[in-house]
């Protein structure tokens, strides 16, 4: 199994530095809000008073899934995920404008495309031609769990290397929430029935057989523990990005996690290395059923709340300019004193 | 009285169009959220599919006010009004930093603050040296009202012709919370004890004196129109607010709401022209008591919810990215025709 080193940033001393250092600005204590969170956290992330956002990365990872073939549970068919890849490859998809627009850098992943890509602009990480069919037997096998934990890992190391200290994570995968949904109830405890929603926009009678089938899977597997639980109910894309947020947290990167997807892998990766969570930010509270209890159970506030439910790293990708407002905040703004302001009477 | 030409945005087929170029993005449909209703309205505020934010401009309308001087309602004293329109000329406030980061051109206007400036960096309308007390008297007469609805108007078309079609706006005024629950009181018949709240940080025996105050001052005087109402609840900063939204709205340009002042100085534009709402965005929630019923009572949703009540336009410069990429979503993102992508089966 791998190995991780991730370093909790908890810092008493620092805390109070930043604390103080944020009360100073010239503005009432607390007037920024949850800005003062976001500059407060970067600053123990970083271990410094004067944190930055280097070279921000967003990377999506696609892969299919072998319940998608049937679809029973989606309503767009499988193909979608490698005609997707193309639309990300050929800079058409909403990741790439919001990317281009918030000027983050975008890297497109095959963690398991049921597709032979021909394209040198895709980073090949396939651990398969989609998983398999999780109704009938495990989504991946445990080797292929590990590998794909791995590999993710690797594609984040690249990015630090590279000079990135902030990385955002986004995926695509025809009947991923179903994935999700499965993961959801494992690591949280909450009943699969209230993990399930619409996904890409299945109707009230496709959400009772999706939930009836779900339901059925969860009962049938009972995974001994969080990698047997993410090999089992899979998606390729899934296991790569818990690999990615845990190497990204043993990095002290800024983790930005996106919507339901990200958010059950972050899940595996917390069960596995709860330090891993001080590294987290959470972009947004998707409209996906299931996303706002996930983020209630970790106990965390996300940054934007847009009604958006596309996945593709989206919300992490609009959330950065709010991410670079609230580091410049901390480094460039006058305090009372200097500034010649006069404080509370 | 100064005359506005205000159209609605109202355009049945354009309407249809825009909402068939959202649908067929490579997305599910509504996937986007509220994303896609910022994409919708600036169509419709630009009667065009293909609309764009063109060099945004920030202005903050400065201020003070004559109640300020007793230290009654306010816990910094009035100089704070003057010091902190030196911090924004020498670049150190939030909202110089939300700006540059933002890329929005950032202007800074003497309404009425009660000081001699002697820089270049700001624009002088000033109407007088702070308003008048209200517990006593009119904060203003209709003269300096209309000048202030005028010069409001002079600044905005000063920065449409330059370019600009995006205006966000923002106010400091030590006090101005006083003036803008007075004015939500009058304009949305919400008891003037529930329009009440901190400012920049009053306890709960300064807000119980402060509601004892405004309530004195809201029964003591009964105004007839909206422009004798901002003339006699004030702030110089607020009427020229009021007249800035009107000449942007009579423009056709995109209006930024910041938080509650400027939400008050809406309220009095709306009862002199409703049709300025269609060009209204509303950048956010501000945590300062009244504002969350205001956009009630408005009917609106607003882009952010951060907690932030610091006012200056700091909600509005930090909307902005969400602006640029709702637009840009529009205008590149591929189509499922365009892009080879399967419909839903």
């Amino acid at each position: 199994m791998i190995q991780y080193d991730i370093q909790p940033t908890q810092n008493t001393k620092l805390e109070a530095e930043l604390q103080q250092k944020i009360d100073m600005k010239t503005k009432p204590v607390g007037a920024l809000g949850f800005l003062e969170n976001i500059a407060h956290q970067t600053g123990l992330i970083q271990q410094t008073l004067s944190p930055e956002i280097k070279k921000p990365v967003i990377v999506v990872f696609a892969g299919d899934h072998g319940i998608a073939k049937k679809g029973e549970v989606n309503p767009f068919p499988q193909e979608v995920t490698s005609q997707m890849v193309y639309n990300f490859i050929n800079g058409g998809a909403a990741i790439n404008v919001f990317s281009r627009t918030n000027n983050a850098d975008l890297k497109i992943v095959d963690a398991g495309v049921n597709h032979n890509f021909d394209t040198p602009h895709l980073i090949d990480c396939k651990i398969d031609y989609g998983t398999k069919n999780y109704q009938e037997e495990s989504a991946m096998s445990a080797e292929q769990c590990e590998k794909a934990l791995r590999k993710g890992g690797e594609i984040v190391e690249q990015a630090f290397k590279n000079g990135s200290n902030t990385i955002g994570f986004g995926e695509m995968g025809i009947a991923n929430t179903s994935s999700a949904s499965l993961l959801m109830s494992y690591f949280t405890g909450i009943p699969i029935e209230e993990c399930v929603g619409a996904g890409t926009g299945l109707n009230s009678e496709g959400i009772s057989k999706k939930r009836e089938i779900l339901t059925s899977v969860f009962n049938k597997h009972q995974p001994s523990s969080p990698l047997e639980a993410l090999a089992m109910f899979g998606g390729f894309e899934i296991a790569m990005l818990c690999g990615a947020i845990l190497k990204a947290a043993e990095l002290k990167m800024i983790v930005l996690i996106d919507g339901f997807i990200v958010s059950s892998a972050l899940l595996a990766a917390r069960a596995m290395h709860p330090n891993c969570m001080d590294y987290c930010m959470f972009a947004h509270t998707s409209s996906e059923k299931g996303h706002e209890s996930i983020l209630s159970f970790l106990g965390v506030r996300p940054v934007l709340n847009l009604g958006l439910r596309l996945g593709e790293g989206t919300g992490a990708a609009l959330c950065l300019p709010l991410l670079r407002s609230a580091v410049n905040f901390l480094n460039e703004m006058a305090s009372f004193d200097s500034a010649g302001v006069s404080t509370k009477s």
